[in-house]
């Protein structure tokens, strides 16, 4: 028979076990830490019905849709959009989530969801098509009071302390002000607004210089007065809270929009203390602006102090209305979501995360194949006491079953022969710190539990 | 603008969040259990490429794969097959991960795999469009010792009895041993053994005397002396260890395989209790086939003693050769698979699986803003302390506090108003006991601790 290649599609990332294990434990540091401010799991289809999912789009979004086709409608379904299609966020998906369950959730609905999104991105360096995001959202029935958005910053606190990346900043701005303020230039335009956010959002590629000869040029017409007024604007950040307060109040008084906005990011800000956030790790930065139309209110993201080229490893913000498209009820919520493959490939791009430890902490060799019944009971102790175990079965020389265990990255291995079982002892070899010991047959679970402990600790 | 209505495609499960919160424990406990057993996660893309999906197939599995099309080849690709497929199972992923990272994997390789798979099945009652699989396998190179088929039903034994969904019973059966037995019978074609198993298959349902008439019909054309052979084989079942054991032996002597066979079952069973696993828990069924060609030698099968109805609860078996449609080298392995989603929904229907308990264990009420930030303090205190909280920071009366509280399945509710401050107390409703109770400050995370664990014991 002739073979085929194994391979997988470019712009997906398929882990070796190591690596997949790192991956996991972050996957579970994000999850505990959603869990504990008390968001509740949701798993949706990766398949949504195309009219569902595409009610709101038409643009980039649409372009980018995978499509799915069953072999029977394969052929039925020549023409136009096909019946189904993969989710390209977890946003959509909640949206109709909640409209399709509204009466049996509770509400504020808090959630949180980890899987998988799709998008038929052109195959390039770190531009993935298929990856997790890891969102959490508040949904509020009617109105939602503005407090929750200063308790996501203290998840995205907690979260990124455990995940011990590295220090890291979330930046807070609020997208009334910056309307408001676009409004007080004369700028009343929602779209005009967005063009002129477009070209802001290029200041760190291409220098105030750059920006400034675009706002003035052909195309926005703006007086060299007002385009100076949005750079200084938008090159505002805070050195600490008072610092934050004072420089909005440095603003001076705006239209409505503006002073609701305002009043919404001192409100924010002031209380991300409470919620336990140290000054240290937030700040105002009024050029945050988040790409999308959709946010209407505060708006986060998050960045690594030493790795700013990294971009953005958590954003979100607030919006209006989450499921318009699918109901009457009125429904405000706040969000943020990780982008857990892009984050992860970053980080190891950038080596600052190593391959992961083996969950196999030990591994009990096969010295003597009559032995057998003594190293499946020793094997089954291990187990019962939480400690992950491998057995070697096939056996073969005690040389190539340590190297297996050493590639294999398991660091504890057990030497257990008919002189040991006699004696009521075994020998422990601790392949990460290159030393070996022998313990009694009772004192081996509590001694390597110490050392797995510390190991634990040391992650 | 007109709404759309927000639905799933039919064949999906979609739960809400307390039992999306079951789902997940049994997910949590089978991965927990596959871990300390020494297998390393490994995650496929849900996309492979069809020509490496549909190597081997051709027949019902290829009528129920998902095509899927980016908008770009949707129209490019009106002809022939779409160049990318949905995964159908996890054991064609496996092997061409197998095959792909070949140089980078250690031999034995003990993968597990808890993911998505999709078929374009027909919508009906219990039939999933997709599902979750939770698969482990153990792959050698060149060859695989027979105790590796001893060890899975340990890990059976390990996942269900945490699980804790009723008595259980592990069957075990050889296909050398059966094929063997035909081969005896006189009916050597490998197709012809297939047609007749499936017909044997029918005892349960149909009974014997129809299964009787059909091996000795026309079809089939066997005398009345083989078809009582086969009745009587596909008939046997063990009592003890020692009953399997005589029963092998009362077969009688038979051709190579048959005799293979045997020896490979006496010497799996007589592993599985070295192993630990109770005699109680597995017994041999020698009418146990699995419908695939796919098994070589030992095949599972696990029934809930009390709910035969539900059918086999984790099946799976040995297999000669993994990946021999990617790679030269041969991979013999043994594995079995979990049909989470399938099991979950049945147990459900069955009555047999409560709506989980919430996973956030407190609910801080607001009796008073003014004290927003003595709430928010409590809150982190619990969380530092691994308690998962939830602090209503929408106000609104107590009542209605309480009401959302009981709905989303909390069990405790904390109320602290000015004079509680003052005391250093706290007050802690106990939903599910209908139960309150005041602790000082000091000693609250201890008493909900206590609390906490106790319920733990009692999931």
């Amino acid at each position: 028979m002739a073979l085929t290649q194994a391979r997988t599609m470019p712009g997906v990332l398929e882990l070796l076990p190591l690596d997949q294990i790192a991956f996991q434990r972050m996957l579970d540091v994000i999850r505990r830490n959603y869990e504990r401010f008390g968001f509740l799991p949701v798993e949706t289809p990766v398949m949504e019905y195309s009219d569902v999912l595409l009610t709101k789009t038409g643009g980039e979004t649409e372009r980018q849709v995978y499509f799915v086709q069953s072999t029977g409608t394969l052929n039925a379904e020549k023409e136009g959009v096909p019946e189904l299609a993969l989710r390209f966020d977890l946003t959509v998906p909640l949206a109709r989530y909640v409209a399709e369950h509204e009466h049996d959730l509770s509400f504020p609905f808090r959630r949180y969801q980890m899987q998988r999104v799709y998008r038929g991105e052109r195959a390039q360096r770190g531009r993935f098509r298929e990856f997790y995001q890891c969102d959490i959202d508040v949904i509020g029935k009617d109105s939602l009071s503005v407090r929750y958005d200063a308790e996501l910053p203290a998840v995205i606190y907690s979260v990124f302390r455990e995940l011990n990346i590295g220090a890291f900043t979330i930046q807070l701005n609020n997208r009334k002000l910056m309307r408001g303020f676009f409004e007080s230039l004369g700028i009343i335009d929602g779209e005009q607004q967005t063009l002129v956010l477009r070209e802001v959002d290029k200041l760190d590629k291409r220098g105030a210089d750059y920006v400034r000869d675009t706002l003035t040029g052909e195309q926005f017409g703006l007086s060299a007065e007002v385009a100076q007024k949005i750079l200084d604007f938008v090159q505002v950040r805070s050195t600490s809270l008072q610092d934050a307060f004072d420089k909005l109040d440095a603003l001076g008084p705006g239209p409505e929009s503006m002073e609701q906005g305002r009043a919404e990011l001192k409100e924010v800000l002031g209380l991300i203390r409470d919620f336990g956030v140290p000054e240290s790790h937030f700040v105002m930065n009024l050029s945050i602006a988040r790409g999308l139309d959709y946010y209407t209110g505060t708006v986060y993201e998050t960045t690594l102090n030493d790795h700013p080229q990294i971009g953005s490893i958590c954003s979100g913000g607030r919006y209006e209305n989450l499921a318009s498209q699918y109901t009457k009820s009125k429904l405000p919520g706040v969000g943020i979501s990780i982008g857990l493959t892009r984050l992860y490939w970053q980080l190891r791009d950038a080596g600052l995360i190593a391959t992961g430890q083996s969950t196999v902490d030990v591994l009990v060799t096969q010295m003597d194949a009559a032995q057998m019944p003594a190293y499946l009971a020793l094997a089954n102790e291990l187990r019962s006491a939480g400690i992950a175990t491998e057995v070697v079965l096939e056996g073969g020389k005690l040389g190539k079953q340590f190297k297996y265990a050493d590639r294999a990255g398991i660091r504890f291995v057990i030497v257990l022969g008919e002189d040991e079982i006699v004696k009521g002892v075994v020998t422990v070899k601790d392949l990460r710190r290159e030393d070996q010991f022998e313990v009694s047959r009772v004192d081996l679970i509590k001694s390597l539990r110490v050392e797995l402990a510390q190991a634990e600790v040391g992650r």
